[in-house]
């Protein structure tokens, strides 16, 4: 087999001679400039494809001041909630003609500088930031429109958007009470957390407006299966009644709660319902029986900062945060096998 | 509170101007250039510092001819295995200069295309290909340099790196052998997958080294927790003599074994050793007892197709496949609670 003959770049001047015309005719067909007859600019555009020239981008960004990129800066790629709003948002921009860098910065201030500095001298058009914790960032230290994806920014001048969680809480109370629960306890992440915190705090309330009370305090702990077991065998050992449903701050924790109670002989749902927090499948599916949870839609997230970062660019701006709705999806953890 | 004056991009202008030398001069300073004494540098690199000037990227690009970005082109961004590579040749990659577009073409050979040409019109430099599975793949239909992760490139002449399978299941089946295990079952992934199929022939060989018949022939089913439970069903259910190793195929299939086996009253390792692979944390931490594993070290495969992209722009081509060593693991379910 003869190997091909390495490609070179092909240039204005060679689609210049294939379609019998001058340089600047042929820039100026490619780049929808000047005056030409349209059969002129047809046959330099099929030129151009025949021999497979593509447009300098370069060159054309430092005429038109734009390059068509934008950036996604996160502190935690590697994590659940990073990934799928990083990939919401780049389906959304690449729908246009916006590429997206990822920049990694590992929660690392100094990786977030380095990296700021250099889309800058990119010109890099935006930014999105992202982060795997919902409690406030400081704003970037850099001169380029940004939106702030699941951690919202602390000024309240920039544009964030974020998870609407007191809407996640109250889809699985009101689930739970139509299902005639009464007896719903919380088991959840750490009291550090703002989302576990305030998911409590709002479960609770919701609760209230149904005329309930929690089942005891809520128990907050770790965001693991683990302690989903170690909570359960809590709750399950001591009061005078049991919960009659168990809602748990995370899926990892209610896969937990599911497994020890199936150990201990309790049924779900028919004794006690669970419900989970993440929609995250390894943990949903793998649960017995499958988890009720919320579907927090991080690809939803990640869609919208993207379409408000080009509001941004193109000078429209929205500041504030913006939520977006969850959804509830119903499985055999509190509805039983169908 | 007064909202802070919108940021004016800083010019040479501003920087001559602060520093009492000629734009020229702030220009060769700066870029390294030209006859000055080293005094002057200094100084203009202070002025610049002080006013926060950034060199511009895109101006500079068409100079060099050299844009310092690559792309990683994936098929399956939102991947377990996609992920890891694809931030282990990130930092490598911006450890340098270099910044990585993120084009996830989600299996679709047009939107590939799509960023193919993007890619070229923006200069890239190089692209890190990536896939959801081991088989090897078409190269790519453009003049860019190219290293293949993961799944490698079906052209020798091309550079790829993957990991080391045969390796790996020559790790496990020692680790087996060593630890005494004679009869050595083999529960897997569908038979339509080369990594199913492959492990389960260099586990056969590998324990014909050591004089060893696998125990019955290699269970092929699905990558989940239920096959997992499903299988061992089967195995435990049938023939005359019990397994007293099964060797899993993926940490999801080992979870799902680990449980079935506790249902029934088989103690881990005790009575059966259970191994899986990927050392997927969650898997492999939620398992009782936790797995012994594989890491096929993703990490490291992004981060040495980086390496060898780099050489590869540099003009230093190294065709071929490399393969990554993995890592053995061991826990409790091989080892026993320690």
């Amino acid at each position: 087999m003869t190997p091909p003959a390495p490609k070179r770049r092909v240039t204005v001047n060679d689609v210049a001679r294939e379609a019998g015309v001058s340089p600047a005719t042929v820039s100026k067909a490619l780049n929808d400039t000047g005056q030409l007859r349209p059969a002129t600019r047809q046959s330099v555009r099929e030129a151009a494809e025949r021999l497979g020239f593509v447009l300098d981008g370069v060159g054309r960004s430092l005429a038109s001041g734009r390059t068509y990129s934008v950036a996604v800066l996160t502190g935690d790629a590697i994590g659940r909630f990073s990934i799928p709003i990083m990939l919401g948002a780049e389906n959304a921009l690449a729908a246009g003609k916006m590429l997206v860098f990822l920049c990694d910065s590992r929660d690392d201030p100094l990786r977030e500088q380095h990296y700021l500095r250099n889309l800058l001298e990119r010109r890099a058009e935006g930014v999105i930031v992202t982060g795997r914790r919902t409690e406030p960032r400081a704003p970037i230290d850099a001169a380029l429109p940004a939106v702030y994806a699941f951690a919202p920014s602390a000024d309240p001048a920039d544009c964030s958007v974020i998870p609407d969680d007191e809407a996640g809480v109250t889809l699985v109370v009101d689930h739970l009470v139509a299902l005639g629960r009464t007896r719903v306890a919380h088991i959840t992440g750490p009291a550090s957390h703002l989302s576990a915190r305030t998911r409590a705090e709002w479960g609770a309330a919701r609760l209230a407006t149904h005329g309930l009370e929690p089942h005891g305090a809520a128990l907050f702990g770790e965001w693991s299966e683990a302690w989903g077991r170690a909570a359960t065998e809590a709750l399950i050992g001591h009061g005078p009644t049991l919960p009659d449903a168990i809602m748990c701050g995370s899926d990892q924790i209610a896969r937990g709660v599911t497994e020890r109670l199936r150990e201990r002989g309790v049924r779900v749902p028919a004794d006690i319902a669970v419900t989970g927090y993440d929609d995250w499948d390894v943990m949903v599916d793998g649960s017995r029986p499958t988890l009720t949870t919320i579907n927090p839609r991080l690809g939803q997230i990640g869609r919208r900062a993207a379409e408000l970062l080009l509001d941004k660019i193109a000078g429209r701006e929205r500041p504030g945060i913006e939520r977006i709705a969850p959804q509830l999806v119903s499985r055999a953890s509190t509805l039983g096998e169908l």
